[in-house]
C-alpha cells in the first residue's frame, strides 16, 4: 500500500501548487525538494525580480516628485544593498508563509534530491516514497552560452541578478538576450542608471517572441530613450576579461563593435533540469530537447500515475502556466475529468517599464491562423488617467475576428499586467468586442483604454 | 426643419459623451455649455481630485523610499501649488483634447446658458437651435448645509479644494460627509501631513452608503492608522469663525466636543441643476427633489424627443454612468433598441488611499434581497505582489449566490479601481466563480487575489 495519495517531487510554483491543491482535495501528499520550498519562482525568479523592479519604480518616482507637488532636497541615489535586502525579507516572508501552509495543510516536505526508481515510487537519500501518484516539476536552469563561463560575478545569470550581494551596482552591464528576463532586467538596470546595453540575435531586440509587435515596440523606444542601447542581430563573440571589466565584441548586419563592461548578463533562456531524476529507468520519455513528454490532456507521462507539470516540461515557462497544470495533474489523479490548460490564451506579463501584457493571437499569429480579423488600438497619451501617472507611453491592442469573439487581447503601458485580466477573460470567453464594450469601465480610469477599444469596434466611439 | 439632428444641453461628461457618440454615427450636433466643456467631472470634480490624490501618493512613495533602496536625502514637503500647477496641466491638456475632438467630429459648441423653449427647442442668449432631439445633461453643483455660509475659502466644498490657489496647504481641515468625495480628501490631506478629521453624520464614518461594509471598514482602520479622527453619527453646530480659525461644534451619541480648523470641506452629496432650464415650459417633468423624471430604457423625459442623462437624472451620480446613458439616448434617436443601462452592476469606485472599488450586490444587499449566498474573502495580506509594493491593507470580497453566479464584487487595495474591471465582468455576465477560477492569473500579480477568491468557492484551493 502506497505511503501517500501523491508524491511531488519538486518544490516550485508547479510542486507546492499540486500539493496544496491536493491536500485541500483532501489527499495525503509527499513533497520532495532539494532545497528550498517556492523553487526557482520565489527564490531566483519572478519574486525576486519584481522587487527590484519595483525599486526602480520607486526610483522613477522620486526623480518626479517635484513635478506632481513634492519636494524632495536632492535626486535620489540607489541604495543597492537596502533595495537588496527589502527583496529578501519579502522573499522569506513568502517563503515562511508556504512553508508554513504546507505544515497545515499536512503536506509532509522531504528535504534532498529526489529520483524517480524503476517501480514509479520516489527515492530521497535512500528513503524511498511510494504514492498512488507521482507528478514531476523538477523546473529549469538558466541557459548558458558555450565558451563563457558564467563565474557569478562578472559573468551571470538571473539566478544571480536576484541574489546580488554587491554593494553597489555595476556601472555598465551588457545584456545578452532580449527576452523576457533580460528585458525586466534591463530595465531595471536602465531606471537605476547603469549604462544597460541589450544585445539580442533575432531582428527585434526587445522581446523578439512573444507579444504583438505593436506593443514590444512601445517597450523598444521607452527603453531606448531612457539610454538602453538595444542592438539587434547580434552575435556576440568570445568575452575577454581586461583590468578595467570584461569586453564583449559583437557583431551585427551593420558592423563588427565591442563596448566594455563591468559586468555581463547572460539570459537566453531556461532548460529544463531533468537529468539524473530517474526518468530513463522509470520509463519516463524525455524528448530530446530535455523535456519530459506528456499528454497535456491529463499532464500524464508516459508512464501512467506518473505525471509531470511546468518548466519541466515544454509548455510555456511560468509559474501560473505550472499551477494551472498542478491543478489538472491533481483532478485526474482525483478521477476527475478536468477541462485542460488553453496554453494559446494563458496570460504572459513582462513587468518592465512599461509593462507588457497579453492573451491569444498576436495580430500576426491571427493572420497567419487564416482569420479574416479586425484590429482596433488605443494610445494610452489620450488616457486621464495616464496623464495623472505621467505614464502614457503604452497602448491596447484587440485583435478580433471580423464580426466574431475577441482573439487577443494586447497591453502596454502602466499596469497591463493587471488590467491584462479583463482582457484575458474576454479572449477566453470568446466575448464579442461589443460585450466588452457594451459595458462602461469606470471614470477616470485606465481601463477606458480597454473600453474605448472594444467600442471602437461598433463603428462608433466616445473618445477614442 | 430643424437646425440639428441633436442637440445637446450641458457639456459634462453626459453631453460631451452625447456629443461625440452621435456625432460618431453620422448626427449633426449642437452642444451648449455655460462655462467649458468637460464639465465638473473634468473641472471641478474627478479629473483634479485623482491628480491631487496621485499627488499624495507620490508622497507616501517618497516617504518610504528608504526601505525600497532610493536614497533620498530627507523627508520630503508638500509643495501644494506645484501640485495644483500640475493637476491645472492636466485639466488644461484634457480639455484642449476634448475641444479638438469635438471640432474634428463637427459638433458646433455654443457657448452660453440654453433653456427649454415651450416647442422643444433649446434658447441661448436669444439664439433658438432646433433639434429633432434634445438631450438635457445639466449636471449638479454641491449642496450646501442651511446656515453654513460657503465662502470659498474657510468654508468650501469640492469646488474650491480641487481648485485652490492657496500658498500652502491648510494645517488644520474639517471634513463634514463621510462619502466619496468627503474620504478622498481626507485621504489627500492626511497623507500630505494635514491635521484632517472627518464628522459624518450616519452610523459608519467612511462611506456610509454603497460599499459593502468589510471593505469600508478597511479604508476606515487605514485612515485611522495613518491619522485621520474620524467621528461617526456627529451631528455639526454653528460654525463660529474666530482669529484662529473656525471652530467647529459637533454632537456624538459619546457626547458635545468641537474643534478648531483652518478649512471646513462640505462634501454632503450633491443636487442636481434643473432650476431655469425651462423643464416645466417644455413639459418636462422634474421631479420634488429637482432630479428629470425619465425612462431608464430609453433615458426619455416626459416630453417625447427630450431626453435626460447624468447627474441632473436620479440615477448614480458618476461621470461613466453619463456615458452609458449617452449612448443609449443617442442609440434611442437613431431608432434602435439599446439595452438599458443596469444600474445596479455599475462599477463604482473610490480613490482613496486604498481604494475602494465594487460592482453588484455587497453581502448585505443578496442577503436582504433574497439570495441564498455563498462569500469568500482574500486579504492581500499575502499577495505576493502587494507585499512588493508594500501596500497589503485590502481583501478582494466575492458574493455569489450559492451554487450559482457571482452578485457582487467587492475590493479594497492597491489598483482596485483597475483590478475591479475583471470583476465588473463577471458580475455583468452573471459568471459562475469557477468560470474566473478556473482561469489562472499571472503570477505575482495583485489579481491573483481575485483569482484565489473564486478559486475558494470550489472547495478546493491553491495558497487560500
Amino acid at each position: 500500500m502506497p505511503d501517500y495519495d501523491l508524491v511531488v517531487l519538486g518544490g516550485g510554483p508547479g510542486g507546492y501548487a499540486a500539493a496544496l491543491y491536493a491536500a485541500s482535495a483532501g489527499l495525503t501528499v509527499a513533497l520532495v525538494e532539494k532545497e528550498k520550498v517556492g523553487g526557482t519562482c520565489l527564490h531566483r525568479g519572478c519574486i525576486p525580480a519584481k522587487a527590484l523592479l519595483h525599486a526602480a519604480e520607486v526610483f522613477r518616482t522620486v526623480s518626479h516628485a517635484a513635478e506632481h507637488g513634492v519636494r524632495v532636497s536632492g535626486p535620489p541615489e540607489p541604495d543597492w544593498p537596502a533595495a537588496n535586502k527589502r527583496k529578501a525579507g519579502i522573499v522569506n516572508q513568502l517563503h515562511k508563509g508556504l512553508s508554513g501552509l504546507l505544515k497545515r495543510r499536512k503536506v509532509t516536505v522531504v528535504d534532498g534530491f529526489g529520483r524517480l526508481t524503476a517501480d514509479g515510487a520516489v527515492s530521497v537519500d535512500g528513503q524511498v516514497l511510494q504514492g498512488r501518484a507521482v507528478i514531476l516539476c523538477t523546473g529549469s536552469v538558466p541557459r548558458s552560452i558555450p565558451g563563457m563561463e558564467v563565474d557569478g560575478s562578472s559573468i551571470v545569470t538571473s539566478d544571480h541578478s536576484t541574489n546580488s550581494s554587491d554593494d553597489r551596482l555595476p556601472e555598465r552591464v551588457a545584456v545578452i538576450g532580449g527576452g523576457v528576463i533580460g528585458a525586466e532586467f534591463a530595465s531595471v538596470y536602465t531606471d537605476l542608471g547603469v549604462r544597460t546595453t541589450l544585445l539580442e540575435a533575432l531582428p527585434h531586440g526587445v522581446l523578439p517572441i512573444g507579444p504583438d509587435r505593436d506593443c514590444a515596440d512601445v517597450l523598444a523606444r521607452s527603453l531606448t530613450k531612457r539610454g538602453t542601447s538595444i542592438h539587434a542581430e547580434a552575435r556576440v563573440g568570445s568575452l575577454e576579461h581586461t583590468s578595467n571589466g570584461i569586453v564583449v565584441p559583437y557583431e551585427t548586419p551593420r558592423g563588427s563593435d565591442k563596448l566594455e563592461v563591468d559586468q555581463v548578463l547572460v539570459s537566453i533562456g531556461r532548460r529544463p533540469v531533468t537529468e539524473g531524476i530517474g526518468a530513463e529507468e522509470a520509463g519516463v520519455r524525455v524528448d530530446e530537447r530535455g523535456f519530459v513528454e506528456v499528454d497535456t490532456a491529463t499532464m500524464q507521462t508516459s508512464r501512467p500515475g506518473v505525471y509531470a507539470i511546468g518548466d519541466c516540461v515544454g509548455t510555456p515557462g511560468l509559474a501560473h502556466v505550472a499551477y494551472a497544470e498542478a491543478v489538472v495533474a491533481v483532478e485526474h489523479v482525483l478521477g476527475e475529468d478536468p477541462p485542460p490548460v488553453d496554453y494559446a490564451k494563458v496570460p504572459w506579463v513582462v513587468y518592465t517599464h512599461p509593462e507588457v501584457a497579453w492573451s491569444g493571437m498576436s495580430e500576426a499569429e491571427a493572420r497567419s491562423a487564416g482569420f479574416e480579423v479586425e484590429v482596433h488600438k488605443h494610445a494610452m497619451a489620450g488616457n486621464g488617467r495616464a496623464m495623472i501617472l505621467g505614464e502614457t507611453d503604452g497602448l491596447v491592442k484587440v485583435v478580433a475576428q471580423r464580426g466574431g469573439p475577441v482573439l487577443g487581447f494586447h497591453m502596454v503601458g502602466p499596469w497591463a499586467s493587471e488590467l491584462l485580466h479583463e482582457g484575458y477573460l474576454a479572449v477566453n470567453w470568446e466575448a464579442l468586442p461589443d460585450d466588452v464594450g457594451r459595458l462602461v469601465h469606470a471614470h477616470p480610469s485606465l481601463s477606458e483604454a480597454i473600453g474605448e477599444t472594444m467600442i471602437t469596434f461598433s463603428g462608433r466611439s466616445l473618445h477614442g
